[in-house]
């Protein structure tokens, strides 16, 4: 067997652990006491929508938690691991409950390879108070598999303050865009960084790795916040390949069309063509940018071409990862392997 | 004055009082240090939203913390009754996200006398997204007001555990009256009782005194169910009024014109109607139930009137308030007043 086909099996293996712990965590949630003896109806609706919703990712957020473990801890017991995928999959029921909420928000119609939950036609907007119950899944779960810990209180905190934070980021996200106007001078570097730091940067970087410091007990103020400044930083690079993937990608390997020119996203391309763009390259794009017509499209990412973005992505994808090895280099409160697990993950990725 | 008149005074006071707080919890939540440094118009927005949002109902939940407090503790320090207050708002909060998200889900026009959230122009679908913020002012107010409590983490559950119990109970509404099918077979009286309990009894009754007595320090188990006893009851019987009122109140007086019957709602008169109807009745009812025709709906309260559950809704009136005075009299747990006080505001309530 090769290295990478090694690699494969043992990534495989813990795939099919971690979706082992979905199954019980689903089971206490959906059959969970202070619900009484509730209806067969309830329980049967209860556990297609978590299903539909949860599972169907690539996961990485949530599994990224037993890597940091590991990666502090490298004997971690097998209680330890438990407790480590039941954190990663905390943080999966508050993405699972993002993504509800932001295909409604967006009007999206497909997500992960089906149907927008929302779009089933028996759901519709019930999918507001399913998004609800999802939220509520991370608290009983912390409840049934932390409450006799130190930390529980903390961990609680955690989850509580990065929902807000992304709440905040996506605040910030609609406003700047609001429904019906295209406002290009909004889109600036400030106001983008800010936006996509507080949206994605902190529940998808950095609470996988804030949960598995506090689960292995390495959570002083000066660690968080060193951890916090780097994972912030990868979390800015991953959104801007996000965006660059959006308009430059293979849909057919991305699994979705792009369709952030249409609806008059504060993207990373959008605010870079702005500081370049000669007069006329800015009234096509305040002519086209934020509209359905393909044609329209299409003359946006022509000036994208026109004003080399694929190459300054190039060129910021190789400067920000050489920023990220020597920040990592330099901090001495974590393992590197915490961080460099992570950034290989996403580096030069192309889905 | 009158003592009538001095109530009123006292009331009011009480009022002006309780929003003081409101405007010092939103500042807090707005300007929040893990937001950092945040554009201007992401705190306008907020604070918009906020005040457009949480303070313009009739309060009732928020306040009844602090009179369960001041039926506990007569003397209640200038700081309890503080504490008292912040959670009362901690209620509103919930409220505020269980209607903004509730209108949402029913296409509702107005609330509380003024457009729903969702049906202003700029704000459409954002409302979820701000919903999730109403929701996280409660965490965060907590945070802010009673972290070194050591009841701290017990109000964080406490919270957690109605809101899982409230959208179970929105859940099985909705999926008891799903889209586009009238099934007049699911109302029974258990579903029925099972609905209000979850979607409204434990917010509404048991989380006000519950908060009311983790603050005062009154918080064994024993307590804590005696009181759930009584208050879930409290709690389907002002359900059970709200629904006679949405179709026998007068919508002046109320401020909304009730539409539980175009809606398909499983609504205590429905569930009563069912089980006095004649195959006549049924057959009139299956006909017109859940649609949107005027003439329909008038021949549903027709028939309403003429299986005279006037009459029954005012029997069961009459005598849920005599096996709720004999319960509180029964109990030792609290003072008497905890419970009247809340039942003497909504018994034989018009609005």
């Amino acid at each position: 067997m090769t290295d990478t086909k090694k690699a494969k099996g043992v990534e495989a293996a813990a795939k099919q652990e971690f979706l082992k712990v979905f199954e019980k965590l689903r089971d206490e949630i959906i059959y969970d006491k202070c619900l009484g003896d509730q209806p067969q109806l309830a329980i049967d609706y209860a556990k297609k929508m978590m299903d539909y919703n949860t599972p169907h990712g690539k996961l990485n957020r949530g599994m990224a938690v037993l890597d940091v473990v590991k990666a502090i801890q490298e004997d971690a017991s097998d209680e330890l691991v438990f407790k480590a995928n039941v954190l990663g999959w905390c943080i999966e029921f508050l993405q699972a409950y993002f993504l509800v909420a932001d295909d409604i928000m967006d009007g999206s119609i497909t997500r992960r390879g089906q149907p927008c939950w929302y779009k089933l036609p028996e759901i519709g907007m019930n999918a507001v108070n399913d998004g609800i119950y999802l939220e509520n899944a991370i608290y009983l779960t912390l409840r049934n598999h932390f409450r006799s810990e130190p930390y529980y209180a903390r961990l609680m905190e955690l989850f509580h303050e990065v929902t807000f934070q992304t709440v905040h980021g996506q605040m910030l996200d609609l406003i700047t865009a609001p429904i019906g106007t295209v406002d290009l001078s909004r889109y600036t570097i400030d106001t983008y960084m800010r936006i996509v730091t507080y949206k994605t940067a902190f529940y998808s970087f950095y609470l996988p790795v804030a949960c598995g410091m506090v689960v292995t007990g390495v959570e002083d103020d000066a660690a968080l916040s060193t951890a916090r400044e780097i994972l912030l930083e990868m979390g800015q690079y991953f959104q801007i390949q996000d965006d660059y993937l959006d308009a430059f990608g293979d849909p057919e390997f991305i699994g979705k069309v792009g369709t952030d020119i249409e609806d008059n996203k504060c993207s990373w391309l959008v605010v870079k063509a702005l500081s370049k763009a000669t007069a006329e390259h800015r009234k096509l794009l305040e002519e086209h940018y934020g509209k359905p017509e393909p044609e329209g499209v299409a003359k946006v990412k022509q000036i994208y071409r026109e004003l080399g973005l694929e190459k300054d992505f190039q060129d910021y994808e190789a400067e920000s990862y050489k920023k990220l090895c020597a920040k990592i280099e330099q901090q001495t409160v974590l393992p590197k392997s915490v961080f460099t697990s992570l950034l290989n993950k996403i580096y030069k990725r192309t889905k």
